[in-house]
């Protein structure tokens, strides 16, 4: 069996075409563990990871945690809120800390971009990103383009839209360094002032009006409004954001041919999408938290993998 | 062996008597169980179980969480302090979520009532219910009633007062309905301020009086003054509702006979019974918390061995 | 094998140095074990520990955690920040409570000096005091006795200083008992206004000057900074205590001899030590973290293996 070009998995960035196509091929594996009655493999049985999380996120660290528990590994959990962060200690320590008592791989969220490449070059264990900042999320870009494979059969020549809060959004950034790997054509579209500047450097296409892009369209992948964040201007209202950015029923079927939706959740219904089109055959929102546990466990066994033979 | 008559456990008011008989049956084998050395069994080997608190709760949540882990069963905590209910999701979708990641069973408790209810409608798990709103708390019931079983033998015909704030209380409203399909004649007293209004209706007792309560019943289960739920009001104070209703050993003495003294706990020792009356032979209130953990077992066992068949 | 001469590890003041010695000899066989590509054992298969914090803290929990799980042990959290403690429930009630659901270890950290030895006098169940108040934190100074013995040889006739904040520190105090059980010299070390009156009845040296101190010593401690208590005031500011009491490369090497560096962690690098100490050869901090692992598994396991004897 092949092998990842990389020690870690820290972003999209670091990774060959040929280390996703593995994670994929790995992931059908593991999807069809997962749905068997005994979900079960002993696969990192001898193995601790350690789930750091620096920033809150249900959704994320349940489904590593899974993940984890499914390929048999021991798991500890740290989270920044009850931890000796607050006392001053640098990060470097902490995590120095936690390896000191034997553990193999770190699954690290952490709010400053970067915070993973850091890391690895200056601890002994394998580091997996769950999130750094603005910055990446390659597991969800990894889950996102597993999903896109399994509806479409292919990702190579498709056409993918990634709409709204481009800006902030590391899910949008992974997705794009994924989907231009394996060969789609990228396109982000959203209000002017939630797209970076000279993106169209990246090799994307950017487009303000949303229909024009679902048009294009095979993929839409529809970012989450960050509603909590009270630093993001959706400018100039969630309403109006919703009116120019939303979709809805009817604007998919004003459409040429049907195209598939996506979302990273949690969804606001009725405001990026409306709950018909969340609970359409067209949405394959929940395919892809399902594919998430699946993929997720690839990445940690290729990653554990290494480490072996080490 | 037989089968409960319903898919989930979310409120005693949808059991028959024989459901709740064999809950009790099969908690006498799991209460063997825990009693060994090895307090383990492979029952739910196989089955994914999700503890989706969105109320804190310390002491139901360890039982069902020592349930699971004693039944083999993989658990995954969810607690709503730190989860995407906050950023506006519906609890269908929070669910749907986690369920995706191929849960098999959800344990539920939640500030609404009838939230489990309107979850079964919508979603493909079997669903406990530990505790909605001021509703019901069937596995209390389910503990309460075995453990009175375990100490006088059998309920029917039994009498039983529940002493306290019976109109803020799902433990209550889950005793009475349970005590009753039992063949037991049920009683409640308290302030009258803290007696729901046409409460008779359901066939129960009230009685004001606690001495004349006493005099009556052969099990007295004293409910919890919730202090810390500054919207209660135990007129006019906690010491003039603990001269009224609470329990010393002089008061106990002074009756015609023997009763058991039940309590769900936490105790606030002084108030709804003295020290003395807590630690007393009469008082059955740490068998009630052991009993938990078998019976929450047997619940989990019967409603994951409908899974399997389906 | 022989066995502890004690039920319950409360505190080092109740060990006697057989027991030091062999809970020394035990964790020398874990260690081994956590070095092993498979870290576990199956010793505890059949006993489940309760940790109870009533106290936050990060490194001591994962560290018994991991401890716990090494040995097969069956585990249960409890924190008191989301517990029934705060519903005015007694310490009593709340253990029982835990206890009643068959548990057989409790590891508890809590506030108040004693309240281990407290417990230990009314509940069924073994003990491990994971710190109890400014009192006493045994297994802190079990796996700081472990390190220097690892590094040294033997700890009979060596010089200890502990310097810091004397007065405060449960470390410091368990460690002044453990080193003078196995033979060392001890002496404190730090601000006159940090340092206990009368600590000289306890056979410790009390010496002011740090250079002096390091002079002498053979192994230097250096407690932690506690930036974050308000109450402690390190006369006159932090920076000051620094110049006076902190240990950088330059006075390291301007000793007669190299001595051994400890620091029971979080570091605050820049304070205490300076980042070029912490990471020095002489600094032995990380593998104290990994004796503590090794160490707190040769607790549990002599602890509990008591039980199954009764």
């Amino acid at each position: 069996m092949s092998e990842l070009s990389v020690d870690h998995v820290l972003g999209i960035k670091y990774l060959t075409p040929q280390d996703i196509q593995l994670v994929h091929q790995t992931a059908d594996q593991f999807k069809e563990v997962i749905n068997r009655p005994i979900k079960k493999v002993p696969s990192l049985r001898d193995i601790t990871v350690a789930n750091l999380f620096f920033e809150n996120s249900t959704r994320t660290k349940l489904s590593f945690e899974l993940a984890e528990k499914r390929l048999s590994a021991d798991v500890i959990n740290f989270s920044a809120a009850q931890s000796s962060v607050k006392k001053g200690e640098t990060l470097i320590d902490t995590v120095n800390n936690i390896l000191a008592m034997k553990v193999d791989v770190v699954v690290m969220r952490h709010p400053n971009p970067g915070a993973g490449v850091f890391l690895s070059n200056h601890i002994n264990a394998r580091i997996v990103n769950a999130g750094d900042g603005a910055h990446e999320h390659p597991t969800q870009a990894l889950l996102d383009s597993y999903s896109i494979r399994e509806k479409l059969g292919d990702i190579s020549g498709k056409k993918v839209v990634i709409v709204g809060d481009i800006l902030h959004s590391r899910v949008a950034l992974s997705n794009i360094f994924c989907l231009q790997k394996l060969g789609a054509e990228v396109m982000v579209c959203g209000p002017a002032t939630l797209i970076p500047k000279h993106i169209e450097k990246l090799g994307v296409m950017v487009e303000l009006d949303l229909r024009k892009a679902l048009q294009w369209c095979d993929v839409a992948n529809m970012l989450r409004v960050q509603n909590e964040r009270m630093d993001i201007s959706y400018f100039p209202s969630v309403r109006e954001y919703t009116q120019q950015y939303g979709v809805n029923m009817e604007l998919l079927q004003s459409l040429d041919k049907e195209i598939t939706i996506m979302h990273p959740g949690p969804i606001n219904r009725g405001v990026e999408i409306t709950s018909e089109v969340a609970d359409s055959d067209q949405a394959i929102i929940l395919n892809q938290v399902e594919n998430g546990v699946a993929v997720r466990m690839a990445v940690l066994y290729l990653v554990a993998s290494k480490i072996k033979r080490n």
